[in-house]
């Protein structure tokens, strides 16, 4: 959507530096997701393998866990970074619109979270 | 746990043929979860060039949502095969234990999948 | 659906004394979903008051929780009763087809509490 | 907790004819509420007049998805209300710990809505 790449292009533009809300911790990031990497490839090789489908059922339960604690952490960021900056614009206006459009990106993004 | 896998050999020992419930459709689960690695790994990759965090956060829904597709066809195969399987023991001291130990894996699993 | 109603009707014929797989613990049901019942009301009540949005927000949650576990309950005597049911159906024919409506109708009913 | 209990208080005091996020939909919440206790109250009747235990389980799947949406509404509204608010706060010390303190309450919020 053009709102959102507008708001994001302003975001970016307001803090050149700083990044998403997520950059401090993009290598902690990379490592949780190069670990439910390797756990999504261990339950394919427990398929292969013929694993009993109970064993193969825990670790895919697992690894929704694991994806959920990243989502969490990127919700978290998302508020505490997106939709601030927005709260911080200086012009009134833009800055009621911008707060909407970040808060209603973080509900959309729960709820596919919640589905 | 020993009781689990004293049944997991016990089914394996009556019916080494057909193994187990989601033998059938093996090919088809290790394509998806081949799918979801790559997935995860793009995952990984947008999180690396500070994409825009609910880009990400999409994404991982996504993934969320193919395990979730993954672990409701383990489980209907757990009780169409384990559950019905156990279920059709001719022993009727051995059937009514089997079944309350099949029984209560699939529930323990879903349990987990709901949490 | 009619298949369904009438593989019910089935059950209920074939066994119209123990009834559905819930119906010996239906008792513990009744005080469990009065129970939920009040929390709901309780929740109603602190909105009534204006009370704290994340307290408000802490009891659906609670709610929630307690209805995975009315759901997972119903969700094992289902597999326990229904399946196992259709599993001792004793002409093959029938059986493999209750076999697999029970069992479609399990993996249907888990698949929308994932949702 | 006190911290929160405090920030909830300065909230209030800052603030005290808006009320909280929900204030202004609090009409609506109720009708909600009320329509999910009803709900409830079918179930607990489905139950007790021994209806089949997967059309049960539609109506708690029914129940659980409109909590998730109170929910939602209710986390929508503390990000947009509560964060916001403190992120408006004038002194940049109190400022910043007022935001630490809202984003993380709703981050536990958001993942007790997950587990």
């Amino acid at each position: 959507m053009t709102t959102r790449d507008e708001t994001t292009a302003a975001t970016l533009d307001a803090d050149p530096v700083q990044g998403h809300g997520y950059t401090a911790n993009k290598e902690a990031y990379l490592r949780r997701l190069k670990r439910i990497e390797g756990q999504v490839r261990g339950i394919a090789r427990m398929v292969d393998e013929d694993k009993y489908c109970i064993d193969i059922l825990t670790q895919v339960s697992a690894v929704t866990k694991a994806l959920h604690a990243v989502s969490l952490g990127l919700v978290e960021e998302h508020i505490g970074h997106c939709v601030v900056g927005a709260a911080s614009e200086p012009d009134p206006d833009l800055r009621a619109e911008a707060i909407d459009v970040k808060v209603k990106e973080a509900a959309d993004a729960i709820g596919r979270l919640l589905r």
